[in-house]
């Protein structure tokens, strides 16, 4: 991908001379990983129109070295932010932005002290992180596969769903297929919830077994070439009563008119108000106790955020979750999860599993 | 661990007290799950002599009420920060502790906005970690089981490694494994770095192929009961060479030289120097590129750090990894790293797998 860094090290470096800043610091490894490639997990970036330079530690030089191109390599002894400060010092830098979601406070103070008053720390908040919402051909690419990786990977368990099996067991069984077909892991940890722990939209598996007449939510993600996929079906074991049914077909009403509501131009509370008055429509409203869905990319949870009242606009190649659910405390819960891109007047939906309800 | 949480809350009070604050802000997802049992991932903790406020969102409201006792749960609608203001506010508390490592310069500057200059917040930085370096009996039961297990895993995976196998393979086996055993996840990305890759302390699985006459360095760790185990071990394909069985032998001599060092009382520098001056006696101190350890608990890397120079002194119920290493461009690496709990006057090593070169 080296055009694809210096072109998006361009893009970036036309930002930095927009806000008069003589460089920016990237110390989020996500954001690193954009820019230059580098994999690994401790160091920050510095970037200029000089050129960029990726201070790091020992255990990660060698490996630097191997996967960047046209990146300088400093070598920190001591603590990161100190070091930081005498390499921004010595450049003679004297507006130098710096995330402020990224940085702590101690980080903050250390490199501000380090700074020495020589040079004014500008708040450059989510510089990065509005160019990865932008995702390119080629990271849609890479994000269809692992999007359709982990539709193959939840179609391939669902034989394995009947009485007696453990939560822990399925979602055990889903993350080693995830990296049988090439993923790296998991985007997050692999969520089983059957029956009333359904009503947790954010359960941990357990040890408990699956039982006849119950819902069971699996939400599961892949790390496929650095990029994650997130998808959510809701299976019943046996047969569904009619109130299951209902709930389960105003969901899936719910999700597809978020998803029909995906283009460039609307905005995100456009989109999660889709979802929502379907809901309302049918009384479950209440049941809804979260956002319709969240940006997708390096990081499982990016920019923007799809939820009521945001007035960001979607724009073409940002990658989103379309995930409405109800939960119902002592019954259990249903969730319908897919991946979307968006595009002008349109929309791919990159998960490829149907979201009828599955009994079995 | 009802009873724990209580004790905990109660020697964290004393250290409120202590410092005149009128409550102190929890963000730190495994702090707040050490404090009160909550697993949830958004939220924060606000503890104060008149008793714990969990604030989180819809998400995860059942969920608290069912994984705690004795907590105030508080929905949050909208941000968090701005809604931890509110309540700050409401309660009347002047002098609000947070920890600087934790919040973000934005959140910290969200949170004084809405503070309304009503309240000062006081920097308390690492107090809850610093409780958390201290395990208990109970806590210690639980990590002896998590290293028990990655030991157990990593021997059932030895009879897979011969030539031909993907890194990627013994990867995705060795996180299986866990899991079937009984781990929630792995502790950190299983590293398995081959012949010229082991030179990279943190290299990542590729789809390399183990070859005759390597090294290959299997870096792994289990998560169990929410605590976490890290081990490491280096194999050799084939018979090894004199020169890699003479590095082998400084880097166990190393290892076994900084465990012995391990009591009550040392500081973290002289635990780190035990390592060093094996391997620089061997002429190997300049292939060693990083530090002797770190601390182990709910987190894989905690507090104490065991890297040069450090004076923090080690106390009873502290549990590092001791993991010297030597790193060698165009060969390869060869690591052994144990995980080991402080004791006065003495050690207990919970790593169960023997340090002897293993030749498949």
């Amino acid at each position: 991908m080296g055009t694809q860094h210096a072109k998006r090290l361009k893009a970036l470096l036309a930002e930095l001379a927009g806000r008069k800043l003589d460089c920016l610091v990237v110390t989020h490894p996500a954001s690193w990983y954009y820019l230059t490639g580098f994999t690994g997990e401790s160091g920050a970036l510095v970037i200029s129109a000089n050129g960029t330079t990726l201070l790091t530690d020992g255990r990660f030089t060698v490996q630097a070295g191997e996967e960047t191109r046209g990146v300088r390599i400093e070598l920190v002894q001591g603590g990161l932010f100190p070091a930081m400060g005498v390499f921004l010092r010595k450049k003679g830098y004297g507006r130098v932005g710096y995330d402020a979601n990224q940085l702590t406070v101690n980080q903050w103070n250390t490199l501000r002290k380090a700074l020495e008053s020589k040079a004014r720390g500008i708040d450059a908040t989510g510089l990065v992180e509005r160019l990865r919402m932008r995702k390119d051909a080629q990271e849609l690419a890479v994000m269809r596969k692992a999007a359709i990786l982990a539709g193959e990977v939840l179609e391939g368990v669902l034989k394995l769903i009947q009485p007696g099996v453990r939560e822990s067991e399925l979602a055990a069984e889903i993350e080693y297929q995830m990296k049988k077909r090439g993923a790296s892991g998991a985007s997050f940890e692999t969520i089983v919830a059957s029956g009333e722990r359904g009503a947790l939209p954010h359960a941990r598996p357990t040890a408990k077994k699956l039982r006849k007449n119950e819902l069971v939510v699996l939400d599961l993600g892949a790390i496929l070439g650095h990029y994650c996929s997130d998808m959510t079906r809701t299976v019943h074991v046996g047969r569904a009563s009619k109130r299951v049914r209902e709930w389960y077909q105003s969901v899936q009403e719910a999700q597809e008119a978020a998803v029909n509501a995906v283009q460039a131009g609307v905005t995100c509370g456009e989109v999660d108000a889709a979802a929502r008055e379907v809901l309302k429509k049918n009384g479950l409203e209440q049941y809804f106790v979260h956002s319709t869905g969240h940006g997708l990319g390096l990081e499982v949870h990016e920019e923007p955020r799809v939820a009521r009242g945001q007035t960001v606009r979607l724009e073409a190649g940002n990658v989103i979750t379309i995930e409405p659910g109800v939960y119902v405390q002592g019954v259990g819960g249903i969730r319908i999860e897919d991946d979307v891109v968006v595009e002008a007047g349109r929309n791919e939906v990159l998960t490829r599993v149907k979201r009828d309800l599955i009994e079995l």
